[in-house]
């Protein structure tokens, strides 16, 4: 039978959040878009991935599948992974190199990754290098605006749930507020749990160096995204100029935005997101790069699926567990053990989305 | 009265082309699509804008007008340009900095300069930099798998048109061929037309350099797009091997990738596209910091409206009058006098459409 692919469907849902969500650069979250897209080839297998965003451009990204990929994926060996993240990349070339184009490319990518891997009857973690099955885990909090009061129940929240390592937004107007928050966060969590901070690039490069001074006391792990992610060379100068650890990664769409950061960031953590840097395909690509520059491979978003590819790498870093639930809407919630997320076992990417969960949200 | 915006209306036409058009890198062009938006503001007063594409992603880039834009624009100051391009490059960030984001604030962002200049009573050339109202101006063909002799032809029509200033498209397997083609257009046109080549980015430094002592002796005025838009520094590499200009542009699509092509690429012309880096505010970003580098600023794509733009700085480059026939769908058609193009007189930005002619394509 054939590994012709014979359908495409693409799906949108707007899934309300429990609570607003804020950070210092996005504003508030009332929902969050979850795009689905699922390939069926003509011998009847069938895979399904996805994307997701804040709440904007899932219109964009759906049109990009519906009108753009899938008659042109049809007909095409859905077996061939590489050649049709190649043929896509050149096939929206000009309206792409980023942006929309890359979360519609991860959503079909990850579609054909879970036919692969349930062709060979194995899981995600095994097919994508298979270094290990668990990884490291922290809870990333979009809590810039909650009263402390609940930025340290946040904190309870997460440690009840069994992890160890939490990460807060950080980049209010007045930095006295965030470094004010910061040390109530260490004092609650005490010396031995791990903690990162986030300003989403709101701060310049001064405002950044002076932040850092004023939490360095704090033991923080790393200051991700403290600038706008264009400014590659501005992340080095605050290295340069603190000796700080920085991340970046979640908005780094191509595989030559992530070469541009490891020439020129000083980066100590890279964190991309296959649902936006192209599907597994695009993310074990940065995630082999950073191994070459001795860099630990973290994520963003979408932990359900990026537990498996955290798990397996050599370099692997920490999993980030996002604060849009994804994992809730599937079969299989992340499952953490010890302090470590584990990766689902089951042949494919290990998400299945529970349809009768999502459907009053669909679009 | 207000000058709020009251109304955010996107239309998608899929315009057919006369006869099929292929590059190095796109393939086949059987049509383009125009996405125009027309911003109505509580006044009354209205301009449109839009943007174009080879024939994909356009209805993403509508999709993000209609579902992420319309109505997030309504109530604010159409008045104050630069406050709604922030607005539009944050409101969409995470999805955006590139690919389809660029092309909807770009349409937008034109409609709201067509309103400016209308309300000043003046052209889009004057109120954009007032330096002039004419620009060079040259033709660029799609014309890769055109056989020589059509190849030639269309030479002749550009002649007959009233240009002294052409451009092919190169960039096929066998190098020969194109080596073959650009002699042939050379003598064809003889020693005192100028004439620029254009890969599409299909080629490898090494190939780029071995094309260039090859076709070196046919006075190009320049070599376009040798290699893709990324490879920011293999760009230097070809002029610090060649010493032969390049141009490039039409692929960046955020003020920061200018940045970069300006402090790594070594570039002689550069060719911002209005309808791809942000409207008439990003292409003047592009073009200050273009003057910053004494480098003239060329534009690619949608001659109706660049005109204007090319004629207005005073690092005036060429304006390229593309193969996508927009201006032939507006009520004023691209006008060349002595060689030159000239800017409509029009007050708003000069490009009216004839509705009537794009019915029958709207989507």
């Amino acid at each position: 039978m054939s590994t012709k692919i014979s359908n495409v469907k693409a799906r949108l849902f707007e899934v309300p959040l429990p609570e607003v969500l804020s950070d210092a650069k996005h504003g508030d979250h009332y929902h969050f878009e979850l795009v689905t897209v699922t390939v069926t080839l003509e011998d009847g297998s069938e895979g399904t991935g996805y994307t997701y965003t804040g709440g904007k451009g899932g219109r964009a990204i759906k049109a990009m599948v519906d009108y753009d990929f899938a008659d042109a994926l049809k007909g095409q060996d859905g077996a061939d992974i590489d050649s049709i993240y190649d043929f896509l990349e050149w096939h929206i070339h000009y309206v792409g190199r980023g942006g929309i184009a890359s979360f519609a490319i991860s959503a079909v990518d990850i579609a054909l990754w879970d036919i692969h891997c349930k062709k060979l009857g194995q899981p995600l973690w095994k097919v994508a290098g298979g270094h290990g099955n668990t990884c490291k885990a922290y809870c990333g909090g979009i809590d810039l605006m909650f009263p402390l009061e609940k930025l340290l129940g946040n904190m309870k929240s997460y440690m009840d749930r069994g992890f160890n390592a939490v990460k807060i937004k950080i980049g209010r107007e007045n930095l006295d507020e965030d470094i004010e928050r910061i040390k109530a966060v260490r004092e609650f969590i005490g010396p031995d749990v791990t903690f990162m901070v986030d300003a989403n690039y709101s701060m310049s490069v001064d405002k950044a160096i002076e932040a850092i001074e004023r939490f360095k006391e704090c033991d923080i792990t790393w200051f991700e995204e403290p600038i706008i992610p264009d400014n590659y060379k501005g992340y080095a100068e605050i290295v340069e100029k603190t000796g700080f650890p920085l991340a970046m990664g979640e908005n780094l769409h191509t595989i030559h935005e992530f070469e541009y950061a490891f020439e020129q960031s000083k980066l100590s953590f890279i964190q991309p997101d296959a649902s936006n840097c192209g599907g597994v395909t695009g993310w074990l690509k940065a995630a082999k790069l950073a191994d070459k520059n001795n860099i630990p491979v973290c994520s963003h978003g979408m932990q359900e699926l990026h537990v498996s590819l955290v798990s397996s790498q050599p370099n692997s870093g920490w999993l980030e567990v996002h604060s849009f639930p994804i994992d809730e809407y599937t079969k299989r919630p992340l499952v953490v053990e010890n302090y470590r997320a584990v990766a689902p076992d089951t042949p494919g990417v290990g998400v299945e989305f529970d349809w009768d969960k999502l459907v009053e949200f669909e679009k």
